[in-house]
């Protein structure tokens, strides 16, 4: 049996990742691909207790090195309990975030320091690198006045608009500097264009396997 | 007002690390020295929510991994929120474990790579390092057979007997790695032959001051 491909699904707040992991998910399975769907941080019980460490909003504020290895603990976890069992029987796994959010987020929005993030990377993923990273881009204020819509903030989404600019920066430019492996999508427009640009990505990834 | 020092317990299960730490404090008190007591992996609200995901012996196991990233994290925000903030403010740290304990418990005791936990340690911590260490030493069946009158085992107290006893060697060979700074106290002795013990030793450290 081949080993399943890794898609991950990147973009700032409110670009639409739950709903387009779902369309991804169902694209797939009419064409005969099964495929695990998750997300970061998170995906299994013990890394979706750390998550709700680094989403609540708590009065000890958490230390910006506290975060950045609370997200590498979870994902190691991750990674060995559900991504590489998956992908070594064959599924695929699409997930919601990986380690470009990492740079995205602590790195450009926090702006810790990227050797670290790498270190890091290299520690707890060996070689493990997505096939193929989605990423839905939009201006950082469509994503937000959606994420407004959705109710209390998270410890995330309580940050400053720069923030997201940042964040928003970050992923464009890994984008460019990861040709092969990045799509960028327009998430400005209503769904069933992103959805119609999303088919498209994926149906050209599928030739090229 | 000049810097507070930073003392640290260490040793296995069962030596008596709570007892004598609260002994530690009362002699420093009648000195006139004011401390802090602590302990790790926790020391914060949000550290000891980390301490109870490395504790809990739940079905999903933790990755060694995850175990390694989870315990700096919880360093790092025990750093930041408790440990500088009082030895900066002029007050001593005492301190039921720190990183000696993650190179006995993960890299003696898990046999995790030490250089993946020196680059944890200089990331984390930067030049912060304990001015004296207290190692309470015990045969390992003496200081299990303690720890099986407590009741319940967490997820370390399960571990095997050989376990215990890479994790007692490792600390053992970093004593006579850093002898400036440990200083080895024989726990297997009556408690108040510990006190004895130890009271030379904050004695003489004093002295040194």
């Amino acid at each position: 049996m081949s080993r399943g491909c890794f898609i991950t699904l990147e973009g700032g707040e409110g670009v639409g990742k739950s709903t387009n992991l779902q369309f991804v998910k169902a694209w797939l399975e009419m064409r005969g691909i099964v495929s695990v769907v998750t997300r970061e941080p998170g995906g299994t019980g013990i890394a979706e207790k750390i998550r709700a460490i680094l989403l609540e909003k708590a009065d000890e504020p958490l230390s910006e090195q506290a975060e950045l290895l609370l997200v590498f603990a979870a994902r190691a976890q991750h990674i060995r309990q559900v991504i590489l069992p998956a992908l070594e029987s064959g599924q695929w796994v699409l997930c919601d975030r990986f380690t470009d959010a990492t740079y995205a987020y602590q790195g450009g929005g926090r702006r810790l320091d990227v050797a670290t993030i790498e270190w890091l990377e290299h520690c707890v993923q060996g070689d493990l690198r997505p096939d193929l990273t989605l990423l839905l881009d939009a201006p950082v204020e469509i994503g937000m006045g959606r994420v407004g819509r959705r109710g209390a903030a998270d410890r995330f989404e309580a940050e400053r608009g720069e923030f997201f600019e940042r964040v928003r920066q970050c992923y464009l430019s890994r984008a460019a500097q990861y040709p092969e492996r990045y799509r960028v999508v327009d998430a400005g427009r209503p769904l069933e264009d992103v959805q119609v640009s999303l088919a498209d990505e994926l149906a050209a990834f599928l030739e090229r396997q």
